[in-house]
């Protein structure tokens, strides 16, 4: 056993339970984003370095590409003469999806009618230093809308991301809501620089991992006499919008109307509120931000905003865009603490015999055109170990199909839970099945 | 516009049609494979290149392996002191899913119930020359049974993936069969030594894209005086499996059965056959190989077989186990061909005024908890521009929702596509919409 079995440090394997609870969360997401008019979009793993970088995705991301070696002749090249990072890699692993979505816009700007909802569900790599409960890989669920200036777009991607999570049973979700523009004209107001601003920003970007007095003593040792009640009060997210009136009437004006909106439409969480303190720590976010949080945990489920400039990185006229993005992982983490252990509606079939194996196949055939899932024992093996397998594997309805029964043509249907079983004709298999497994 | 909006040369972007299309299939793929009592398994697309290399995954794909720089210290250390291909890279990205699954098996051991009916859908990556037509990311469904040794495995996920293939149109397919243990003893009994038997499978594994003179000539030349009719009629693919009664019995019986009950299920395709050609060109195949062709293309839709030593790479035990792979985005071109253009099913809600927007999101929520998907223009536009963008989207049902319709609670429904209108009560609309939706 030379070769270790793990995964790589940092990336994980998903089988069974984990592996179809992600599955299911993952088609339930896409087809509540599809019911809002999201179309799909696929883009690559890889993505050419200069892409990647300087795109503003958060400086702490682009120092978190992986980046792919190059190959034959090139690499030769590269490693015969002095060779550095930048020499010898091409390629980078995608640390988010809105860069990728970003040249894509700009690449198929001629087949694309704007305003342009999208849905782009996807891993994500990020070189994170290995630790307990950090990881490499992870999905990301991503709505945008591209072309749209007014926050009828933030209506929407919010309204998407809160159906969704709503959909496969989240509840007791936060959602809270800031705009880069008071947060800017703000600091403005306080005279403080923009190095500043920068630094006061990754603060309070920290504020769920810091308790409050070390997050006000940072705060107070980065600006000196600038730190007064005010800033106190962002700080700990007390300010509300009102206090913005003066500060960016045109954002503080628009951001109440879009709360008032949502909470008309009655958004299925359990409080829609302004936070004064939320920044959300993406380099291209230019307005709104917002995030979904849960009352059983400190950190956040999902999180987007407005980037009216990223866009226009990749071409030359400029494109406002706003997204919402789901934290996958968390969420399929909440949703197995609440799950509930089911049995398996998939119908288990045993073979008596390997003579009988054609007409086993023929019948679990049938049963699938009429869609029901159906199981049968891959291999030759005696009855008492198909049935154990049946067991192990959580299968609640078998049906019992040796010789007598398939001559006869009337089977039988074991009720593993119960125990009980019941002799059905061939013929009404189907729509007892049905009825079965409607009620299960 | 410094930065180029091309994805990296070999990838690809999907919009639109083509994303919806991908998106489509691989739900139905994947529900097929559930309806087969299949379970889903997902696996990291870096792998350690230990677990890559090796594995004899064809030596070809080896080759193609896309390597990952090392990062921080390691890499500094590694570039200081003679830096290798070897000494700068420590992950691989995976270049098919069966290796990965061979080692999560070993990983998962304990938790898993024999046999292991697996499915297995995402990307891989090959580093493949750029090229018209070949791509260096690919997505790959495979379904696999894991510790199964009887050719019952093989029934389950050939009819799997003929299944898969049917439920989404396909048609016209035909399935291919053959047997590395004949092919082997056909080998042995002519006399071929090892080397050249490898040379001999590279030169069959040609076969769809060389002309069978050259074919000839190539294989005459290696085999020298062991070149006779016996070697042409298999190279050729003429060979019944008749021919092989007297030179591996076990392994012909076993696959005049296989075929015999293939045949006997009613599988949807054109014709189930055996053909002494078919190798397939990855190293650990052990027995039965199959592969699924179309009438219309000279290459494969898929393939598979059985790889019985592969697991045992990774753990003390070894155990039997096979598999089959849809070439995704081979099908996903054929039924894009097939395809007929369709209106979108999504309905369409134009807002009148902004001040109207709370009422049409709230008509939206409504229509969408009954199971229909809803698009609202996501921006403050004229309605002309709506009008314009329900065109452009294909969108066929539009839903009149101005300041009378919603005083009087009588909306209007619009057909796009003939013009025509009517009038709807509000409390009407969700049930008239289900019977246009099911009608088109």
């Amino acid at each position: 056993m030379a070769v270790s079995t793990h995964p790589p440090s940092g990336f994980r394997d998903f089988i069974k339970d984990e592996a179809r609870r992600r599955f299911e969360l993952m088609e339930k997401i896409s087809s509540v984003y599809r019911s809002f008019g999201f179309e799909a979009i696929e883009t690559p793993a890889f993505e050419n370095l200069d892409v990647l970088l300087g795109s503003g995705g958060g400086d702490e991301n682009e120092k978190l590409i992986f980046k792919v070696l190059k190959r034959g002749e090139q690499l030769k090249d590269a490693l015969g003469s002095n060779p550095s990072e930048d020499s010898i890699a091409d390629f980078g692993l995608r640390f988010d999806l809105t860069v990728p979505l970003s040249r894509v816009v700009a690449q198929h700007r001629g087949e694309i009618h704007l305003p342009w909802k999208v849905f782009h569900i996807g891993p994500v790599w990020r070189a994170e230093r290995s630790q307990k409960g950090r990881f490499r890989e992870f999905v990301q669920c991503d709505v945008d809308i591209v072309g749209a200036k007014t926050f009828a777009a933030e209506l929407e991607v919010i309204q998407a991301v809160v159906s969704a999570i709503s959909s496969v049973g989240g509840e007791g979700f936060e959602l809270r809501i800031n705009d880069r523009r008071l947060l800017q004209a703000f600091a403005e107001k306080h005279s403080m620089t923009d190095a500043e601003f920068h630094q006061f920003a990754i603060i309070l970007d920290k504020k769920d991992k810091v308790d409050p007095s070390t997050l006000r003593d940072e705060a107070r040792e980065l600006l000196g006499v600038k730190f007064n009640a005010q800033v106190e009060g962002l700080l700990r997210g007390d300010l509300g919008l009102e206090s913005f009136d003066s500060i960016h009437s045109t954002a503080s004006d628009e951001l109440q109307r879009m709360i008032k909106t949502l909470r008309d439409v009655d958004l299925p969480v359990s409080a829609i509120q302004f936070d004064s303190s939320l920044v959300r720590g993406i380099g291209y976010y230019t307005g709104p931000v917002f995030e979904l949080r849960h009352a059983s945990a400190g950190y956040s489920f999902g999180g987007g905003g407005r980037y009216d400039r990223l866009i226009g990185r990749f071409m030359k006229e400029s494109l406002p865009a706003c997204g919402f993005s789901i934290g996958f992982e968390r969420l399929a983490l909440l949703l197995k603490e609440q799950e509930k252990l089911q049995s398996s509606s998939t119908v288990f079939i045993p073979v008596f015999h390997e003579s009988l194996r054609a007409e086993v196949l023929k019948l679990a055939k049938e049963l699938r055109q009429n869609g029901i899932a159906v199981d049968v024992y891959a291999d030759e093996a005696k009855l008492k170990n198909q049935f154990k397998y049946a067991g192990d594997m959580n299968r609640r309805w078998v049906v019992i199909c040796g010789d007598d029964e398939l001559k006869q043509k009337r089977l039988k249907l074991k009720d593993f839970e119960s125990g009980q079983e019941e002799e059905i004709s061939r013929q009404d298999l189907v729509s007892a099945l049905k009825i079965k497994l409607k009620a299960s």
